[in-house]
């Protein structure tokens, strides 16, 4: 797959090679690869030094994006800081020069358009003397093929820079590989969400689902309902995601090539909302009197459908992915049971004394919503535990049990045919001590009953964050290098990288190139890197 | 205990605060009091603004300490910067201008000695209008008036600064309430450790234990022995602490009247000191030849005594505390026993097959060093619970076992007449998911069988924070306000501070505070604070 009419200028390099004595060394620390691990890589211990003031990005000639390519363009401002730790300007001094091109070309354009379910991120990329070649069908491949490219690159003990011979053809195992941050626990500032972007792109990561809202606070800055931030957030000022922020967030994503999902979960998780909306949740009672308190979203009144009608109206139109979050989850009939309006929408409708059919009305209802709207569902694993009738194109998303829990849960799902997302294995923001990352490292996401048609329906996995006890305090340390493990479980063969005891030095390492880039990722075990974080 | 001639400036400031109508809002927030509990606090619902432009520290005139007092003047104007946290310089626009000044009176010079075990941090403070009192024996009590003052202010919704009629009698619980930090497993960067000593000094710790090497690394750059660190530090450059960055420590330690307790562990633990230290270490042996590697410190060979004789002597010079701590912790006998030449020993001295005799033999011979230092040892519990020899004047450290078992040993070394310290319920490097704060602050270290004069003996306790996982990058939320949280069973009476339910919010608020100074604490649970953490 990889570029074959290249100009080589290997004559040029090794004229300037052959003066340099160090060129010869073995001792110096070489690169430990990529992470997650490419489909296929091969090194050579050839090695090229690389010199900023020489290095180039260049568009192939018949590359379908060229020069204005607001992605590609970017990328390569961006990873020349990453590629070159440390460089800030041209010294004096410096007395190897030598030219290097990354020539990258891609088949389709699409440069300013968003990344989204069905982008196709394969690449491949060859490092020869003088030049390298990524080519990829679109830049959101030729942008993970940047990152490879950026973690080949390493520095000697004089922090000289080199990348040795290399030739990769890469892809994703899974086209869906999330994490999850909750902004309703804690507040997450932007600044915080960007730079947790940036490291999800480190390790390939490709989707943030952005559980905005939920029973704490309300944050979602709404256009049409600007009182449920104002009424509902922690803080109307400091504590809201204004629609600015939004965008903010969602073009710096897409400059990564990663999808923005944001979950926007009913019936339940939906405290906050009542506060600026005072008919949406149902009035609990205690007897015959309303207690004061609420229950989930009202599902008996219409005035609640045309709510999420106009809401989810908007939220099509700030968020460009084709999915979006419905939640369904952790519903508590407590309160419904205890309405009589409820009760007696129950009777009218012959669900009996069965309020999981109340809850899949609800759920149907808002389905059809979004349905109308192009939107693809994904909805928790209860909305599958207690309904029959979910729209067959709705991904379900797995988020509890055991191993043997989650295995069965993906047999019954994928057996009746439905796309599915698995996250059971990956909620980081349960720590334990000492090295707990081998968890997330050895999930097998494929092992469970069922054909291999039942296999294609895993379309990923997500890596949760949840906020009972994380936010910007401790949200990096807590997700990186963590989160990496899973990143490579989703991204790399499993075959390939079933080992942990050969993971660990190159977590290591990738852990230290993260805290070169200013990631606060926390140790693996006893060590040191040596670029520390610079916490002051 | 407080002064009774004040100067109260009341009538003028009820004169200013009659025009402000917010005076006597309720709604806004209030200070949640002092943490750790002081011993005797009684608050008024009565408040008074603070105008930073009109708020002055002054000595009083019959003060043992006057300007140019290094530790006071200092602190006055670090604490000027935590009282008014968000002011940066007079507005145009301030309406309010209240003066206040805050006297400040100690019965005892000692402005440029260093804090040490014998230091009475006892003080009084009493906020009136216009005027706040603090006195105490010492600067070091000054210290913790003034950091009780600092949290005693708080601000209104519109940043306003007020603090209400407080009187304040407060004197430690126990006089070491110490820290320890693990620089060898990581290296910690000096600016970390100083950040570390700036929070301690908000919770009242006051000894920052410094493990400074151990097996896997020997940053610490010694002035007779520098090949300790050249050849024993992770990276001769980047990783080692210098002689100034030793004395920084000390002497910004020393500004928050907190000790630093240096550990140099041995004979177990010093896997790094042998390589720059050739014959120090046993050479362990495959039957009949050495194997290559190398067990604790020998015992057997007076070189070890004459190097440790020179390397304390050193300590001794660079370290002021009177406590040095000697480790003496999980000794493994596997080596000694397989060398001929410490069996050899054995049978000379008449130990027999017992190497805990060895074990002891090492110890006191080492104590004997310390001691013609005269300074005082600290050793790890495993000296006591082999040994029986030990110096009366020996400060022993319980680091292991259960709540029974803890127990157990606080009965038996206090029986036995020693001094002792409990760390074994404060190993705050161990985490689990949610809120094991309420581990550390339920801990009753004096509740063991013992009479009056055995829990006279309890010096103290100390939060460990040993570095297997723990880097720059996750140590500031992994230990506050975690570690605060023993600042308070330490400080304060264990009556008043019984109920977890009451701490919570307190310490919730606390947490706040820190956030708003800079340090990185993880939240306890589900919430925000006004000032969220700017991570960026």
């Amino acid at each position: 797959m990889l570029e074959t009419s290249l100009h080589k200028r290997r004559g040029l390099n090794i004229a300037i090679l052959a003066g340099l004595s160090f060129v010869f060394l073995n001792e110096v620390p070489v690169s430990q690869g990529v992470w997650p691990m490419p489909q296929k890589i091969s090194q050579s211990s050839q090695r090229y030094p690389l010199s900023p003031e020489e290095f180039t990005f260049q568009y192939a000639k018949d590359s379908a994006a060229q020069p204005g390519c607001s992605v590609l363009d970017a990328a390569f401002r961006r990873y020349f800081t990453l590629i070159f730790p440390g460089y800030s300007a041209p010294s004096a001094s410096t007395i190897r020069v030598v030219p290097f091109t990354l020539m990258v070309k891609v088949h389709a354009g699409g440069c300013e358009e968003f990344p989204d379910a069905d982008s196709v991120e394969r690449y491949s990329l060859g490092v020869y003397a003088g030049q390298g070649v990524l080519t990829a069908e679109t830049v959101w491949g030729a942008l993970r093929g940047l990152e490879s490219f950026s973690q080949l690159v390493y520095q000697d003990e004089y922090d000289a820079y080199y990348v040795n011979k290399t030739e990769i053809v890469d892809f994703p195992r899974f086209p869906f590989r999330g994490i999850l941050l909750d902004t309703s626990r804690h507040f997450l500032p932007v600044e915080v969400i960007l730079k947790t972007l940036d490291a999800m792109a480190y390790s390939k990561f490709n989707v943030f689902h952005w559980h905005i809202v939920d029973d704490p606070s309300f944050p979602y800055q709404s256009l049409s309902f600007p009182d449920l931030s104002e009424k509902g957030a922690f803080h109307t000022a400091t504590h809201v995601y204004t629609q600015a922020d939004v965008q903010r967030v969602i073009a710096h994503a897409r400059m990564w090539g990663i999808r923005v999902l944001p979950e926007f979960d009913t019936p339940g998780h939906t405290q906050s909302w009542g506060k600026g909306q005072p008919d949406l949740l149902t009035p609990c009672y205690r007897g015959p009197v309303p207690s004061g308190t609420f229950g989930p979203v009202n599902p008996t009144v219409n005035s609640t459908y045309q709510f999420i009608t106009r809401l989810f109206k908007e939220i099509n139109a700030v968020f460009p992915d084709s999915y979006i979050h419905l939640g369904g989850d952790e519903v508590n009939f407590f309160c419904w049971k205890s309405n009589p309006q409820v009760q007696a929408f129950m009777t009218k409708m012959g669900f009996g004394s069965d309020y999981t059919k109340l809850e899949s009305f609800y759920m149907e209802n808002i389905m059809n919503i979004t349905a109308a709207l192009n939107k693809t569902s994904v909805v928790w694993q209860d909305v599958f535990d207690y309904h029959e009738r979910i729209p067959r194109n709705t991904v379900l998303h797995i988020w509890k049990g055991t191993t043997a829990q989650y295995r069965q849960e993906l047999s019954r799902m994928t057996e009746a045919g439905y796309r599915v997302l698995l996250a059971a294995p990956w909620y980081l923001n349960h720590i334990s001590y000492g090295q707990d990352w081998k968890n997330a490292y050895t999930v097998q996401p494929l092992n469970f009953t069922g054909t291999e048609e039942q296999k294609k329906l895993v379309i990923g996995g997500e890596v949760c964050m949840w906020g009972e006890y994380v936010d910007a305090t401790n949200l990096t340390p807590r997700l990186w290098p963590r989160a990496s493990a899973a990143a490579e479980r989703l991204w790399s063969d499993e075959e390939q990288t079933s080992s942990v005891s050969e993971a660990c030095p190159r977590l290591a390492e990738f852990r230290c190139r993260l805290l070169r880039r200013g990631i606060q990722a926390e140790p693996l075990y006893v060590g040191y890197c040596k670029h520390e974080f610079q916490a002051l």
